[in-house]
């Protein structure tokens, strides 16, 4: 059992659309194919991986550091101890092999990208979904192909007023998410309570709404925006403070007594136990939303979900950033709160398999192998062309 | 006054060497000259930059986000407001335009090389070394041409035996460093401390040796060589754990009585600010390492400097990581407690000025104009080919 090829194509995911923090025209993906010698029904197992929005392409890292290493690697130290499949924890160490400790950033994307590969492939030639893989392997067996997810976009673009916004939202709804996840912190307090109350017109109780400022705010306005949302009873109040500034977080959750939610931008385990230990996130209340390929992939996340384990946190309090089917096949099989979808964006990356049924803000799967990336018709045939 | 080209190459600074983390057998450097239209003496300006060792050079991000967002702006608005100098600060935030919080690596190194950059050019269009224009612009006008430095050697590499080390120490005593520092963690603790007292016989008292354990230690590891360590009394134990596991750093201070040092892996004002919030460290004994061209450069670390200021912290407790004559400068001209040195090592970047004269662990630069790089011929050469 060989890999026998790796190969990185970058894609566009670039939009109009902008967040408080940025804009997305020039936002690109890298997408990797691990070719194997193995074939099942005369069909060659070829494992797939990308990244989440957000980060760019990272080609170099790859092709200059991350995909050598493999290459160089002796094979046989790839495989599992039974030598039926390949090992996603000694690869991810072939990986990480002289990179210094510290500063997660870009390479937890590139190690990312080929773990989501490598996890495609060891599904794959268990023929089951990611998501039975990985309960069989870190769970208790139970996994589920029905999963909570919402809609996420309410970005910000030119000529964007609230009669588009809300058309926006009610097109989500109307594609089955009753919650949905909206931008604030690009406008003024006024201007953002105006876009709330039009879609909250749209989606009915506060808690089918999230707000997201992208990091944005400093401690005063945080407070005041907290003031200002608290009695609409959103789902979340996102990302508010800048990723790393746990102690504006901590100070936050002390007098917003609704839920927040935050953690996308903290890429390893470690910055995100800094956030359990540092940032007054409430483990009754609250969401983590650690994305899963931008954070040095699967093996990283597994400890992850051990860390906040030892802190007391449920898995169900994770919902993770990304958008994609990994992360749909993490909370499928590793007992997550859900995932974030994005209907028209960074397509066709994310999402999930064609013929899923979304309804009520659930998604239910059809039967599909490996991450199911196939299952999705117009991915497909972007992936069969790498 | 205007930028006419940006261009990047990428530098072996391999060796055989390694510490408790990585080997440095494809270590290499992203090294970038911004060619200017103006002239002095009949000369054009370039400003010159690089960055530290440890990381890997950064030629993609460079060449796709960081350099097409200078050349693609407004040159004006690259310029300070009276439109003498090129604005560091505006810069900055040119280049950091469509960058998302947190996330902090590789791309704090790619900013930080062009900010070094940049700062070369600004000391030169002033005609000044760069520690004269920092103390002007943010110091109290106080500067000095004399810094502290130590030599940072002692790495493990195959054959190599205590005999080694000692006439490797020896040979930096004899350079005029009486202070040194040597790895630990990559052997037995047993090992070590025949290592550590192996030296201690060359430079003589525990206050000339350093330790550094680039991060590789668990806490009740750390405790067990911290309580081996502190009879010999050291001028600091480096390191100890992971660079982000505060926690860990935190329990260590409360046993270890003598002094630690840690930050190098640290690589913005927010991961720095968490050090001192939640790691710690006591700012009447304790050394912080930051390194300024792996941190987004010098635009970053004078948010830095302020932070720890705020936080009560004198700039003397700074010794930063790097090696090279970014870190003499701002030692120079901002008031850090001085720098490390790899006599040895990643040259010709590293070092200070040809004819500087070391003495009891001390430097004292001759004259030099912007960060003093062509000063050293050996790097001159190299420089003026790029």
């Amino acid at each position: 059992m060989k890999i026998i090829e790796i190969v990185e194509q970058v894609f566009s995911i670039n939009s109009a659309i902008k967040n408080a923090y940025i804009d997305f025209s020039k936002m690109d993906c890298s997408v990797v194919a691990i070719k194997t010698d193995q074939y099942i029904n005369g069909e060659q197992i070829i494992g797939y991986g990308f990244h989440s929005n957000g980060r760019y392409a990272v080609s170099e890292l790859l092709k200059k550091r991350f995909i050598p290493r493999i290459k160089e690697s002796d094979f046989k130290g790839l495989l599992n101890d039974e030598g039926n499949n390949f090992s996603p924890e000694k690869i991810w160490k072939v990986m990480m092999h002289n990179e210094k400790p510290g500063g997660h950033g870009e390479r937890s994307t590139a190690v990312g990208t080929l773990d989501m590969a490598i996890w495609d492939l060891v599904a794959k030639i268990e023929q089951k979904p990611l998501y039975e893989v990985l309960a069989n392997k870190y769970g208790n067996k139970q996994f589920t192909n029905k999963i909570f997810v919402y809609a996420a976009g309410g970005y910000y673009y030119p000529g964007k007023d609230v009669a588009m916004l809300q058309e926006e939202m009610k097109s989500y709804v109307d594609q089955g998410f009753s919650t949905v996840k909206m931008k604030i912190g690009g406008a003024s307090l006024k201007e953002d309570l105006t876009r709330i109350e039009s879609v909250l017109k749209i989606v009915g109780d506060g808690n089918n709404l999230c707000v997201d400022a992208n990091g944005r705010f400093d401690l005063p306005t945080a407070k005041t925006y907290a003031k200002a949302l608290e009695p609409y009873q959103l789902k979340w109040f996102e990302e508010v403070g800048d990723p790393l500034d746990f102690d504006l977080n901590a100070k936050l959750c002390e007098e917003y007594p609704n839920p927040v939610a935050t953690g996308e931008n903290l890429f390893s385990m470690q910055d995100a136990r800094n956030l359990i230990r540092y940032g007054g996130m409430r483990k009754n209340k609250d969401w983590l939303q650690f994305d899963c390929s931008l954070s040095y992939g699967l093996v990283e996340y597994v400890k992850t979900l051990g860390m906040i384990k030892d802190y007391g946190w449920s898995p169900t309090r994770i919902i993770p950033h990304g958008g994609h089917q990994l992360s749909c096949n993490i909370a499928a099989g590793l007992g997550l709160g859900g995932n974030e979808i994005y209907p028209n964006l960074f397509q066709p990356f994310g999402g999930f398999p064609d013929n899923s049924l979304v309804e009520n803000s659930y998604v239910t799967f059809p039967r599909f192998v490996g991450l199911g990336l196939e299952s999705k018709a117009k991915l497909k045939v972007i992936l069969e062309k790498i």
